[in-house]
């Protein structure tokens, strides 16, 4: 495994050894990890744990990490010199894979010593940012595509190798039935896809030649890319020529690949050929520049497509290529006094929720998710009682509810330095992401102009944020 | 190292299977890697080219991985054994890191058995892809900060950890002086950057105490984060204090850092506040949701502003994350006989450039970069004699040099799969891309409206072209 542990900003550590030479580095500190609203963003869904915890669990510094340090920085010998016997001591909850999260809602909350928790800042960021877009990009996409299935074709256009391992794998989460990536197939277990490349294709006299040896080769996987040289006048009649010589010998063909030109005229038309062939369960599977815009669309131009193979918008999140998680100091405790914190903001949205706190999904009479609520960790809710809901900042709007169920999204991951959680396997997240989606009424994770999900603030938390708020400004704008 | 071998799309070890049991997977074929005229980019600042040689070096197989894909696929016993002693045997050609190049050029050329090539792709379009994308980015947001310069500050957007890693490293070849992320800084040799988090003033009791214990700590590092309670009325106060103490030690301080708000307004305000107290050589350093067209904006309203922290539009390459980089079959030797090889598009500029070939820059009587040539590797060019370069489709566009300079653009990096090239390190890389950048006349380079630099094709390349479409097409269009 990669040793990480230097792959953090270089204020962490400048802070870190500040911290030694202060003597306050033991200070407990929680922070809190959460996204914002941001552009085509209404919902996301959590990926990137597995990799965090073995990114906590390998932290240790080499000595040429510490040599190196020595050099290129004016750190005190001190410092240097604890980073030889550095390890993650602290406590870490999270939401598990494939949760659905909301901007604003903590879903991953560190509480360790001050220095630790800001050594882990960047990492954690990094990977639960880029999973969780990505995770969240494919969900989109599959939602647009319906009882359509997507695989994940992106990785020649990932932001280097990790963006298409792990890309890959957080689109399984967020509902790619598979990924053309070998590498993720066998790192995580999941269905490998793919068909031939036009160099296939070209590197035999003709097409038909070429179709017939893949088919002689694959007969119980014969997906033909039929679009390089003219779809409708070689491409489909060779295939079809194929399919027939396959039927003879008493095999299934699977189907054609579309992968350029008008995929809503081209499917019509192919269906329709393949159909007065004879090949009415030959499926038709295509690629070329989608998303979950591009698919919505073919579905309105009544395109016949039955699978989607999905590459460079969905594995950079073309429209939104970063998540902006962000990772706020939420509690200090300092003389053996939790003190909690706020960063205020001339930004109204931008003011953190302080203090140590905790997530709660809150399900109506019929088991739909209804809001989710930011408590303080200390709160305790009796479920035999109704309980009122009221919006973050518009305390004039509540909802009681007499009837729902509660339930903790934040599960312990890490106590006192050591892993207290197991990841499912990549397969079982997903599943899980599935009856996440469920959950919600669809009005909530449609693409365009969702519905807004409340995230809701208990009256603890709210008044202790009005308090640090006023304290800080004084009650002046 | 890691091990990145199945690191590659599934169609790729399916069609290397096919010709395995065909028996063609000897032919030797060339691909060219190229990139097409995308939305922002008129040039590019090739990278990558150092992790991609690695990735070859380290291609084999592990039994686990033969493993696997008897279990996943219907791949013949044959192939499965002769993936044991599978290595690259073949021919690379690339520029060298640093160079600008063009759309529609061959930037890396493969020579090698086809079932070699073929791997390859993805892992060779994933790194190059990344790295150039990024490196490019860079170049533009160096071009608009001028003299001001450009640290790497986007590891926690980035899209996973060699997004991080690899995307700094580029971006110091592309212009950028430095990184916050210490691994890059470690692993390349190259400087790191930062100051302190907003965490570090909140956890003192008040701004001027965790300044004042800041400078303490250090005395020649002090670069003051100013914008955490109000920049203009408690920061840049608190900071001059804190200088003003460290000159009365005989110390230097270095200078601010505003990290939100208008950029502009506040750094006039702090530049004169900072003169003012006599403290004319601190500098401000400027960081929040930057890119290329942000600094030119701060520019034209006169901000004060010595360097930059730039990260997530930069670190994504936010307004275009994928460059589209292509590897099309360009040759094939078929019975012992070179076959040149097209694809033929409806959209003309999708036409691939056929055959073996190579790339040339040429240089005008005054040293600047004139046009490229794209030609066929077997033809010759006396540079005594004047050089007609001829515009790629508009055969009548052609200009005519007495007094030029030519230089080959591609260097062989290895010859029958051993390695014949030895990387620059990250500095000479990021040195040479700055001659190179000077090798052009700045219109070609701007950020806006660009002139499009030319790349032509040579006489033989065209006529082969234009007989290969025509025997494609019968003439038809």
């Amino acid at each position: 495994m990669r040793n990480l542990t230097l792959m953090t900003d270089l204020y962490e550590l400048t802070m870190m050894n500040g911290y030694s030479v202060l003597g306050t580095d033991d200070k407990t500190a929680v922070f809190d990890l959460f996204f914002r609203h941001a552009g085509q963003i209404s919902y996301a869904v959590s990926a990137g744990l597995e990799q965090a915890i073995e990114y906590i669990n390998n932290l240790h510094f080499e000595e040429d990490d510490i040599e190196y340090l020595r050099k290129n920085t004016d750190f005190s010998e001190k410092f240097l010199n604890e980073l030889r016997t550095f390890k993650f001591t602290g406590d870490i909850y999270s939401v598990p894979e494939g949760t659905l999260v909301f901007p604003d809602e903590p879903i991953l909350i560190v509480r360790a010593p001050l220095a630790q928790a800001q050594l882990i800042e960047p990492a954690l960021l990094n990977i639960i940012n880029h999973q969780t877009l990505i995770a969240t990009k494919a969900s989109k996409v599959k939602m647009s595509a319906g009882n359509a299935s997507v695989a994940e074709f992106g990785l020649r256009r990932a932001q280097g190798p990790d963006a298409g391992i792990y890309g890959a794998r957080a689109s399984v989460i967020g509902g790619c039935s598979g990924t053309s990536n070998v590498l993720t197939g066998k790192l995580f277990d999941v269905p490998i896809k793919g068909t031939m490349a036009h160099s296939w294709i070209m590197s035999f006299p003709t097409e038909l030649e070429a179709f017939r040896k893949f088919a002689e080769i694959y007969p119980d996987n014969t997906l033909l890319l039929v679009d390089t040289y003219d779809t409708l006048r070689s491409g489909v009649p060779n295939a079809i020529k194929v399919f027939d010589e396959l039927r003879a010998k008493g095999k299934k063909p699977v189907g054609i690949r579309l992968d350029s030109g008008d995929l809503a005229y081209l499917s019509k038309k192919a269906r329709k050929m393949l159909d007065d062939a004879g090949h009415k369960d030959a499926i038709i599977f295509a690629s070329c520049d989608l998303d979950e815009y591009v698919i919505s669309s073919l579905n309105e131009q009544g395109a016949k497509i039955d699978a989607y193979g999905v590459g460079t918008r969905l594995i950079t999140s073309e429209n939104m290529p970063s998540l902006g998680g962000v990772y706020k100091l939420s509690e200090l405790t300092e003389n053996g006094v939790r003190v909690p914190k706020i960063k205020i903001s001339d930004t109204h949205e931008k003011i953190t929720n302080p203090g140590f706190k905790t997530l709660y999904r809150v399900y109506d009479g019929d088991g739909k998710a209804f809001a989710d609520l930011i408590a303080l960790e200390y709160e305790r809710f009796d479920a035999t009682m109704p309980l009122t809901l009221t919006h973050p900042t518009m305390r004039w709007k509540s909802t009681t509810l007499e009837k729902y169920t509660m339930k903790k999204l934040l599960v312990p991951v890490f106590r006192n330095g050591k892993q207290v959680y197991k990841s499912p396997s990549l397969s079982e997240s997903a599943e899980y992401c599935k009856r996440e989606k469920a959950s919600f009424w669809d009005e909530y994770l449609r693409n365009v102009n969702p519905q807004i999900y409340k995230v809701d603030l208990s009256d603890a938390l709210y008044e202790l944020k009005q308090r640090l708020i006023n304290e800080r400004t004084g009650g002046k704008q």
